[in-house]
């Protein structure tokens, strides 16, 4: 190799390798994670070369035999680091050598570091894949089983943070369940691209391509911005102005000023880490944007990322999964959140029934609201003859749209607030949970 | 409503509305791109109310006609927009009642506009995703065409920018293509997702959630990451130092200050725009983030993403067409970039096959190397007896070796650089190419 | 310059230049903006070439007189643009060429047209960096005029949204304002930046560092996140259950469907573009990331970036400044929502007073929040011997303790909310808005 | 506090307290770098809190000297942390409390968790921007001293990555230099805010505000994406193609698979780092937008960010001044680069000097060009006549143009390429460097 004339100007550094250099190129403080499936790995790849000639039968035994002893080196937490393993592959390799000697210079026979390191991490991420959709299924379960349980409580839905019309509690609850579901979809598409059936169909695009690790960071950006949504929700339920629901204190925590304080960290915390997620996913971008094609150093970069946000989402979803499995939710406080404006689109359709166009009913509707406001009155006190000024379709069964159990049973369309239709969501859910465990 | 007290302190608006808040509001700028799938949305929509007893069929009729007249002023350029034209969704209805009178006021029945937009906007990312698709395929098949023209060509691989070993120059050419192809699984989902035999199983759920723009404007980022690589490649191979491709002229420009450039400026366009559509999605995700379930105004800001991505994939595909089915290659430049370090692989190789382990072999390949160079001369160039210093191994049949024909040939297996696996690609893209014309 | 023979393999295009490459180039379409700076540099530069003596005085005459007929025409809106206008630079040199002949040709003379765009942007952002700056300023002192006429209302203050102790109005209305000023430092970093007094330093880092737009549009995020989190707090204050402020009409919409509703889309606008903001930020700095130095034409991405975020940022700050400056503040619901466990602190400080080290005073306090709510009373409903459980340092005084003007008066340390202190904060931002006038 | 009735449906979960949920909220296992700032800040509010009378100096000398053994601790790694430690703040006060007894209790008086956050935060920050500051100037200095003594070096220039004019060496490696100085300016922003000479003005805004981390993480951002720009040159000038530099071997890496490869590792890993510390920032931003007001746990994300990304910076600047400190540059092959098409503008601006307009001349010039590639000799082959066949301005002395080094000495104007333009570059970073030192 080229001669190494030292250091020309300045600099702290002297001698044959800088040691920052050689900390900042290491990756084995993170990739040990990686010690099962390069162990895995390793010894698919040597019975592939056994089938191909390049080792015989007692070598690639011993190999494996080698392989195994490492496997439970590291599994029983007795595997020890040399300051030169720089990744984890070298280190196995290393140790291999010291417990099988040469024969396992022959395990590396046509491959490369950059095919090892990336087959580890489809590996690892098949893992981890199911690990997390296990969890994702987990807090699936819980929505639905609450759901199911609590499904005659009606409180406010909401628009623009405005109430809008009376709505069921599982209605909100499927809809943070139904948004969870398709990232199953995802984590489908990533199984099957994982489950190695297929074959890369170029090598160059197989060692350089990270499509893989971007659409798993970027699904786990996309679920976290849903659980960020979910989470908001549930901060202004939580609040003194809403209290509609109360947090587990197993998922509170006190004020160290304030003692009458009671503070929804778990939520806060789910809502933030949509930010800290969806960075590591930018920061991926970035990084491959603009880098010639095959293997560049700045690939290691896909490892960090997926190990942290692995970390965060098996955390957050566990977290969730209990913060909605120990919620109480306060029924008298979300029933008194009704009022007759609330119905005022219901109005509208009495109108509608009569006869009268939706947009012409939407005015004569909003007429009412305002003569209440002017009156100081409840909409549902207007009498009928005030009604009458404004339209001479309403008569005495007007007082019908004053129920609110009525009126969010308009709403049978499948995907509605009506019982049957809150009903069907549950069933649809279920069926896919059942799908999940066969 | 509440009355208003006007302005309490400062501020340079008086008056009942604030026309930078109108401006601010209103979306017409840009969604009147939706106005053929507002249009076949609303006629679609009426269908449902006749057969739901809320209009009559002659009503419908009289409405079916009308927005038949709406859409073609649309397509005549004649649609004149109010000031009062807030979006296109009351811009179309504003119109439908000049032209048909009350009756107009019956189809807004049952739906809010926040069903009208994301109902129009999912329609318009169908057509749109279609458009795209058939870009991408267009570009695909150039380049699948070349790679079948040029497979003799070889030239280096390069990883971490330092030639490695030679490879064909189709072999670059389909790692660009197979790039492009997972893209389509995306667009495969997207359309399943569009084509609403599927219903939305949660009406909180349907208005807020925005998953199908995220994942577009993903999709479009990953393409684009993907496509500034290739251009990375092709910018790299179009300077002097490297000199293996020439642009056409149509796709370059000149320099206002040297008269001697040739700027590879539609290459450089390409790269660049992997940031601009990047920028789209975190700012789409950005604006999600933390957002209270149900509508909230803050969901606008999805169209505009939505249409200047779609514009960008819509020249960058079409460019990229262009340039890759343009571009001249200098087939003897790229020969004369190999040079025999680059066959030091293939001398590990040969000892390995002779019985030495991989990773001796390794060595002593690297010991010829470091020979050659200390002796100035090329790594073909040195003699059968220095060989033989380094290992008893070499014999006369290492001079085969030094050829680099017979080099790439050696990678046969399914994804490599040989002539048939080439060839499997090309077959393999091919394939996938017909399942879309079918 | 080398011969084009055309494409090769597929492609829609035939001839010598595509087209949809000329549209995907040009950048006459929104640099156009830049006419004014663009006649300006063009000016300047002019009189520098004749200083240097490469124009004669009268060659630099003819073409001053020149420029001013070009911008005369631009301000008039009679400029006919060509087809071959790639941009606003040869637009306008085209143009001079046409009014006074060749001499036009030497005023390109020296310079790039690299040069020129990063001078024209420059200049331009000096102009927009301005007026952005007297909004943002408007906004404050809009602000803070408010603030100084409401310091007698008292309201809840939250952390974690939960209900922590009793502030004044005023207090809150200033953190905003607050935030707003340290942008003022960047501004005027820009503004330094941008006045040309200073040299920049290294020829080839002036071509293609964008660090100005880079800070401009980070301002602009960081900016928009702060009236991002103030459009919250706004939107939540606005709901029904909240009911502390109202949205004037001018800066509200009604709902299609629901008569009642009366949305604040003025506010989740304003909160919706921090996410556009930041992803005009974030694209830029991808596109840079990894850009050899000097030009490239990727550089091109940045003015359609600081064009639509100046634009954004001043709808926003206008619409801002509107929206405060009608609010309507509901003083009796503000002081409702105050309640005595909000003084559960002031209980404890109480003993502090007392001689009680605050760890064991923050638990006696604890302790009686506890007492009151096992028996169903206000905290301020326990008689002095049921305090004197917890503690025997409790004595008739405590009675002063529920008392919310008296607890917000402690606060007298600079920053916090007595009503001296918010004075004082009152004249330092009208200190600081007296610097901008003079 | 609300009683709990414990998990309602299904969730792992069962208990007081989720431990998931304790190790998601805690932060110690981050926060401890935050020790000796804690500790400091603690001895400064204690001194505080003596003068305002809430403790005797008996107290206070306590406390004080408690804390020094609870520094002494952490300093010589036996503070021992308990389980219930949930962040760096309690686990201080703790062990204060076992060494001093009720007497640190007082210590909290009137001072909120999120104070001690937020100011040990901005004291870390503090002492790390030195850090970081001192490690850029090192990084500046070792810039300029290769452009001193490298100043007679010519090479190309490039645009677009396409030769453009001479230019020196050190021209480049001042561009760079140049380009990391503006950031110091942003060091002293955060140097002043940071040197609480300053008050925050208002005590709402400065526990919830974290511009000072946004700045700190975009500055990173910004200088992280100059230095992936120099890193991008350098990986094209180490390529073969270009072979203008030599990497030391400290700071590249052989392949495991080709023994004649050596590997800009340490440039590729400085160029991925933009992605990652971009990444952080844009996570942060995420995160604050929308949050409502004061403190809410959600800003626990901006440590971990902080802290890594100072890490990162820290080892890419050290990294990178030993990459310039020990690169080799190949002369010969940067004057070889060096090619007559490359004065192509001189040819011009001699034209110019004869009287011609500089449009007029260029394009005479870029007909010479055309000339000499259809004769297939090189520009400064073209005789006399066949120069005069273009323009009758040519003559003799055009010899003159043909001379690199008389081409680099034409731009004498401040921030030029000729040598006296370098020096007064090199004087102006040195003024810089020894402010930085006074």
């Amino acid at each position: 190799m080229a001669s190494e004339s030292g250091k020309l100007w300045g600099g702290r550094f002297v001698g044959a390798v800088d040691p920052i250099m050689e900390k900042f190129n290491a990756s084995i403080a993170y990739d040990r994670h990686l010690w099962e499936v390069d162990v895995q790995g390793s010894k698919a790849y040597s019975r592939g070369l056994e089938k191909a000639g390049l080792l015989t039968k007692a070598e690639m035994d011993r190999i494996l035999h080698g392989l195994d002893k490492v496997a439970e080196e590291w599994a029983q937490g007795t595997f020890k680091l040399n300051s030169n393993d720089e990744d984890i592959h070298t280190a196995n390799e290393r140790r291999l050598k010291e417990l099988i000697g040469e024969t396992a210079g022959k395990l590396h026979t046509g491959r490369s570091r950059n095919d090892q390191v990336v087959t580890d991490l489809r590996l690892w991420m098949r893992q981890t894949c199911s690990t997390l959709s296990g969890l994702l299924w987990e807090l699936i379960r819980t929505m639905v089983d609450r759901a199911e349980a609590e499904r005659d409580v009606l409180f406010p839905g909401y628009t623009h943070l405005q109430r809008a019309q009376p709505i069921r509690w599982s209605h909100w609850i499927l809809s943070g369940a139904i948004a969870g579901n398709p990232l199953s979809v995802d984590r489908e598409l990533l199984r099957a691209e994982l489950n190695f059936g297929a074959i890369t169909l170029n090598s160059m695009d197989a060692t350089s391509e990270r499509d893989f690790v971007a659409e798993f960071l970027f699904w786990a950006s996309l679920c976290m911005t849903h659980l960020s949504r979910m989470a908001e929700d549930l901060i202004l339920y939580c609040t003194k102005e809403f209290s509609f629901v109360q947090l587990s204190d197993a998922y509170s925590t006190g004020s160290s000023l304030m003692p009458q304080k009671k503070n929804p960290d778990s939520l806060e915390l789910i809502r933030s880490k949509a930010g800290r997620v969806f960075g590591r996913c930018a920061g991926l971008l970035m990084t491959l944007k603009g880098l010639p094609s095959t293997y560049n150093k700045d690939l290691q970069e896909d490892k960090e990322a997926v190990f942290e946000v692995s970390d965060t989402m098996s955390a957050v979803l566990q977290v969730a999964t209990g913060v909605i499995s120990t919620l109480q939710i306060h029924r008298e406080n979300m029933g008194q959140a009704l009022s007759p404006d609330m119905l005022a689109t219901d109005l509208a359709y009495y109108l509608v029934r009569k006869g009268m166009p939706f947009r012409q009913a939407h005015e004569a509707s909003g007429k009412a609201v305002f003569m209440a406001e002017t009156k100081g009155v409840a909409l549902n006190e207007l009498s009928l003859q005030e009604l009458q000024t404004i339209s001479p379709l309403f008569s005495g069964d007007v007082s019908c749209v004053w129920d609110y159990g009525h009126s969010v049973e308009q709403y049978g369309a499948l995907g509605g607030t009506a019982r049957s239709s809150v009903d069907w969501q549950i069933r649809q859910v279920r069926a896919l949970l059942q799908t999940q465990q066969a």
